[in-house]
C-alpha cells in the first residue's frame, strides 16, 4: 500500500520515462507556498500538533464535508458549533468515523494527499481501515508529541523556503512579529486580506469598518478609508508581506469617479447601500487595491465566485467555512473591463486571478492573461487542486497563454500537514502533462526541463516577489 | 466486424489489463435499470416486437434526429404525423434508408448500442451495409418472430433485476397491475413522473389538473392538489414504485409560505399564471415533492435543462420527442436553493440530479452533491450516456464528491434492446476510468474491484431501494 | 530540433501506429481555404514578402499578444500606430525581441506553426535562440528575395487547391478581378462580409451603409437596402464567392415582420438605434441573410461571441485587431431560434456555426447540429486551433452530431506561411482522434481512414461548394 514511486505520471512507458527524468530534477526543489491559510501561530509558539483526529478531520473541510454529505452528522467529527450546541466528541471517536468511511474518499485528492503525509511524515504505508484505526491512530498521538513534528520542525524538513499566511486587515500580526523577534529563520509572511472592511455585506461589517478607521486614526471619509488601507497594506508590508488577497462574490470591479466613490462610500457608511450598491463598492475597492498595489509594490489576488454558506441551518449551528461554500459561474470579460482599463496595461503590476468555473479558463481566463500586461493565472484551486483539474487547467490555459503568464502552484491549505503532498502532486501532474508535450513532438525535453523547474519553483518566486 | 472484446478499454497495455479483470469481475452482474421509458404493455402483453425499422429505427430519437440533420425526411422515417399528414413507409424501406445513412454514425453511442444489439441479441457480426441491408431485414424480421425474442424472454436473458418505466402521475398502471397479476417473476416498477399535472406551461395542463383532482376526488384547493398527489404516489407506490421524476425547464425551487402557496395555486387553477407564476410554480412544487418524499421513502429525481420543442414546424407536424429537445444553460447553485434549504440536510432523503449541461458537473453539481446529505448525481445522460460523456462525468465529479454520491448507471431508453449495450459500455467505461487511476497510483486495485461493483450494481440498488 | 515525425500522434504505440497509417493517406492531399484572411493582393501582386519580422510577427496577432502580455511594448514589435504616435522599429529589432522573448510560446501552437514554416518553407531545423537570430534572420530574409518564395509560388508549393479571402461587402474585388484576369492557374475566391454595412455600432456604419446604397443604386428603404445586399452577393458570387461570413458580438437572430424589420431599419438609418435595437437589426439581418442564401446558395458562416477592441487604451493607440478581443460566453439555443425556426430546416441550405465558447459544443451546438438539416460546426478556430482545441472539438461534438455535421477545417488565418502547418495540425489531430477510436474497437479503421479522408477535405469541399 505503499506511495506509488510513478503515482500521477502518464501510463504509456515512453511518456513515464520522460516524465519521471523531469520530476527527478524538480522533487527536491524548495517549497514556495505564497498563498495558503495555515496559522500564524504554529510557527510563532511552535507547540506541538493536537491529536491526529484534530489534526487530520476537524479542520479539514475537504474530509468532514464528504463524511456529512453521507449522513455523518458534523458533531460526531467535532466540528465546534456557535449556536451554543453540545459538540464534544472525543479524537479517538472521531478517527474511528473517518476510518469507517474511508472509502468515501477514493479517487480523491484528499486521500492522496492523506496518505502521502501518513507515509512522508509518520512512515505509515498501511492503508486506513477500522481494523487498524485505533493502534494508527496510537502511533499518530505518539508521535504528534515529538520534537521532530512540531511546526518549526516540520518547516524545515519539508523544505519550505517561504510561506504565506492570510490575515484580516485588522489583524496586528502579532504572530508574525514574534516569528521575526525569535530569530528563527523560517519565514512566514503575511498577506493583507481586506475583505472585512471592504465587503458591506458580510456579517459584522460596520463594527470591523469602524475598528479600521479607528486603528489607522483615520477620518470617516472616503479618503480616510483610503488612506487607512494605505497605512495597513505600508504595515503589512513592513512585516514582510508581498501580496494582497480578495476573495469576492464576483469578480465585477468598477472604476467611478473620485466624487462618485466617494459619494457611494458615504451610502454605505450609512448602512443604506442595497445589493447592487455594496457590489460596486466591492468593485470599486478591487479598483482602488489595484491602484495601490502599483505604488506600494503588493501583488494582488482575486478569487471571485463562491457563493459562500449555502447551506443555512448548517450556517447557524456552525458558522463560516464548513464546506458549504459553492461555485457559481463567473464572468470575468465584462466584470474586470473596469479595473484592467484603469491598470490592466502597467507591466509593473501583477494582478493573479483565481477561478472556481474552470469554464472560464479556455474562453476568458486565458485570452485575458494571454493579453493583459498587469493579469497573470493562479493556479487550479479549491476543488480543481487536483490530479485532473491541474491537468484541465493546463490543457485549457497553456495553448492560449502559454506556461508564463500562470505563477506556478499555490497549496491554498491550512492543514500543514499537507503542503508537501499537494506541491508533490503539483510537480507530478506538470511533469505529466510536460511529457506528454515531448511525447508528441510539442516541446523538446531540454525546454520541459527547463518549464518543469519554473512551474514548480521559480513563476512562484517572481510573481510573489519572494 | 465483430465487437472488440476490449473495446472501451485504455489503449495502454498495463491499464488495459487492469481493465479487462475489474471488467471480468462485474460483466455477468444483474441489470438494475431503475430509470428508463420502456413500455410497460410490453411486459404485460409479452407480444412479438415489430420490424426491425419500427423497432431499431423509427422509435429512436437518436437514430432518426441524425438521419434528419442530414436531410432524410421525418417521413421517410415511418415517424407518424400528429397534424394528418401522410407518412406510410414500409419498414424496409426505412431500413433501406437506414443502411444508406448508416455511416453517419460513425463515432456515436447509437452505432455501438446497435451493433451490439446486432451481436448479442441476433447473432450478426457483420457491418451494416447498402449490400447486406436486404438480407439482415430478412433475419432480423425473422427472428424477432420468434418466442426468444419476446419481451419476457429477453428481460430474463439480459439478466435484468428489475426495471422501472415512467408513467404519468394520471395513468391507471393497468399494464404494470397485469404484470403482478400474471405471477411473471419479471420486475416492472412504475415511476411517479406529474409533470402534466404540474407545470401548467404543458399542452393540456387544464384538462390534466382537472383530471387529477377527479381522480383522485380532491377538492379545487391547494391543500386537495398536494393530497391527490400523496394519494397517486400512494397508489404508485403501492405498485411497487420507490421513485419519482421531474423534467422541468429549469432546475428552480421555491419554498413559499403555505399561504402565498394556496394563492399562487388559485392562480395557476384559473389560468392566469404568467411564464413567472409558472416557473414559480414548478419550483414550489419540486419543494413539496420532496418533502413528501420524507414521509413516503420515494426517491426523487429531478432533470433540468431541456429547451422542448425548439423546432415550431417540425412540432407541428411530428409532436413531441422528435429530437429537438435542446439542452441549455442550467444554474444549480441559486435554483436549488430553497428546496436545500428546506429538504437538503435530510439523510433519509435522496434526491438525484441529472443534468443535460456538462459545464455544470466540476463547478456545480459535485460541490454541492460534495455537501448536502439529501444530494446525489445521477448518471451522465441524454447525449451524455456515451463514452466520452461517461468518462467526463467521472472525471469532473470524482474529485469532489466521490463515487458514493453518485448513483451507478441508468439506461434512461425507450429502446429495450440496446439495454444491455448501455449497461455494458458503462461498465467498461467505468472500469477505464478505475484502471486509469490504478495504473497512475491513485487507486488500488482490490479497492477499484469494490468500487466497479459498487457502480455496475450497488449504488443502484441503494439509491432506489431496490 | 527537427519536427517530430510523429507529432500530435497518440503516445501509444499501437494506437500511434493506426495513427500513421491514417495520416499517410491523406498527408498529401490538397488544402482547401475556405474560410480565411489572407490579402487577396498578395496573389494579384505576386510581389516578395517583406523581411521576416514583417513576414512572422508584426501580422500575427497570437505572436504579439503574447509579447505583450509579458511586457513587451506593441511599439516594439512594429505594430502601426494609428494615434499618430512613432513607430518605426526595424525588422531586425523586432526579430531579436521575438527571438529574447522565444520561450513564452512553448506549448502554443504558434510555436508548432512557425517551426513547421521555418522548416518545411526556408529549411531550417535549428530553434530559435537569441544566439542564432541575426543568422536566420538573413537566411530568412535572403530567402525571401528568391522566386520561389513568391506568394503564387508558394500557392503551388503548398498545394493548395482553393483559398477564400474575406471581404468588405463594399470591396470592389479589384484584386481578385486581377487574378481572375491574368489567367494564372491558382483559385482565389472572394468572401462576402458584410458586417460594416449591418452591424450600427460598428464606427463608421452611418458612412459605410450610404456607399453601400450609392454604390448599389439603391434607395434608402428597407426594400431598397436588402436588394443592395442581393446585389452585392450576386457580385461577389459573380467573382468566384461560395460563401458568406458574419462576425457578431453574439449569436442573436431575429424574424421580424416586413413591417417591424423596415421600421427598425428606418430607426437605424437615423441613427437612433439604442442598443437593444441594434442588436435587434443585428439579428434580423442574419436571418434575411439566410433567405438569400436559400435563394442564391451561398453558404451562411455565423462567428459570434467576440467582445471587440477590450482594452480601449491600446485601441486608441493601434486600433483594430491587435489580440484585445476576448471570448465571451454565448446562448446558442435561444439566440438562433427565430433564424432556425425561419429556415433551419431547409437541407438546401447551409449554415456554418464557429464558436469562441467551447462549453456551448456539447451542450447546445452538437445538439443543434445534429438536429437542424441547415446547420453544419465550423472547425474549432481561434484560440481553439489548437491541438488540444481540436481534441476536445472530436470529442465534444463527435458523439452527438457525429463527424458529418462538421464541415471539415478552417485555418483561418492572415498568416499565408502558416497555412499548411495548420491544416498538417488538423490532420494529424483527427487522425489522432480517429485512431482512438480504432484502438478501443469504436470504429473499424476502414472507416476511420475514409472519415480521416473527409475531414482532410471532401466535408470542405462539399460544405463549401468548392
Amino acid at each position: 500500500m505503499a506511495l506509488h514511486p510513478d503515482r500521477l505520471f502518464p501510463v504509456d512507458a515512453d511518456a513515464r520515462s520522460i516524465a519521471r527524468r523531469l520530476y527527478a530534477e524538480i522533487a527536491g526543489l524548495p517549497i514556495l507556498s505564497p498563498h495558503g491559510h495555515t496559522d500564524p501561530f504554529w510557527y510563532a509558539d511552535n507547540a506541538p500538533f493536537p491529536d491526529p483526529a484534530h489534526l487530520f478531520v476537524v479542520p479539514d473541510h475537504y474530509i468532514f464535508r464528504m463524511l456529512y454529505s453521507q449522513g455523518v452528522p458534523l458533531e460526531a467529527l467535532g466540528v465546534p458549533r456557535v449556536d451554543g450546541g453540545p459538540t464534544e466528541t472525543s479524537g479517538r471517536e472521531i478517527w474511528r468515523t473517518f476510518a469507517k468511511h474511508y472509502h468515501l474518499f477514493r479517487g480523491t485528492p484528499s486521500r492522496l494527499w492523506f496518505e502521502h503525509s501518513l507515509e512522508a511524515v509518520f512512515g505509515i504505508e498501511e492503508r486506513l481501515t477500522t481494523a487498524n484505526a485505533e493502534r494508527l491512530y496510537d502511533v499518530l498521538a505518539e508521535a504528534l508529541t515529538t520534537e521532530a513534528l512540531r511546526p518549526r520542525a516540520l518547516y524545515k524538513r519539508f523544505g519550505i523556503e517561504a510561506i504565506a499566511t492570510t490575515d484580516c486587515a485588522l489583524d496586528d500580526l502579532s504572530a508574525h512579529r514574534r516569528i521575526q523577534d525569535s530569530g528563527w529563520a523560517g519565514r512566514v509572511l503575511p498577506t493583507y486580506r481586506p475583505d472585512a472592511v471592504v465587503d458591506p455585506e458580510r456579517p459584522g461589517f460596520a463594527d470591523a469598518l469602524a475598528a479600521f478607521l479607528s486603528l489607522t486614526g483615520q477620518p470617516s471619509t472616503y479618503a480616510g478609508y483610503l488612506e487607512a488601507h494605505r497605512l495597513r497594506r505600508a504595515y503589512f508590508k513592513a512585516l514582510g508581506a508581498t501580496a494582497t488577497d480578495h476573495g469576492h462574490p464576483s469578480a465585477a470591479t468598477a472604476d467611478l469617479s473620485s466624487g462618485e466613490a466617494a459619494s457611494l462610500f458615504e451610502t454605505v457608511l450609512a448602512g443604506r447601500a442595497d445589493a447592487r450598491a455594496c457590489e460596486l463598492f466591492r468593485g470599486q475597492m478591487l479598483t482602488e487595491m489595484a491602484r495601490m498595489s502599483l505604488d506600494d509594490g503588493l501583488v494582488m489576488q482575486i478569487h471571485p465566485g463562491s457563493w459562500r454558506n449555502h447551506n443555512p441551518s448548517l450556517f447557524h449551528r456552525f458558522g463560516f467555512d464548513k464546506g458549504a461554500d459553492i461555485p457559481t459561474q463567473t464572468d470575468y470579460v465584462r466584470a474586470l473591463r473596469p479595473l484592467l482599463g484603469a491598470v490592466g496595461n502597467e507591466p509593473g503590476l501583477t494582478v493573479i486571478l483565481f477561478t472556481l468555473d474552470e469554464t472560464a479558463v479556455s474562453r476568458e481566463l486565458a485570452p485575458l492573461a494571454g493579453h493583459y500586461p498587469a493579469l497573470r493565472l493562479g493556479p487550479p484551486w479549491w476543488f480543481f487542486d487536483s490530479p485532473e483539474g491541474m491537468r484541465r487547467f493546463r490543457e485549457t490555459a497553456t495553448e492560449t497563454c502559454g506556461f508564463y503568464n500562470t505563477v506556478g502552484f499555490n497549496d491554498d491549505t491550512r492543514a500543514f500537514l499537507s503542503i508537501p503532498a499537494r506541491h508533490d502532486m503539483a510537480r507530478r501532474v506538470d511533469c505529466a502533462f510536460l511529457a506528454g508535450l515531448v511525447a508528441t513532438g510539442r516541446l523538446d525535453e531540454d525546454e520541459a526541463a527547463e518549464v518543469a523547474t519554473d512551474l514548480a519553483y521559480r513563476l512562484a518566486k517572481e510573481a510573489y516577489k519572494l
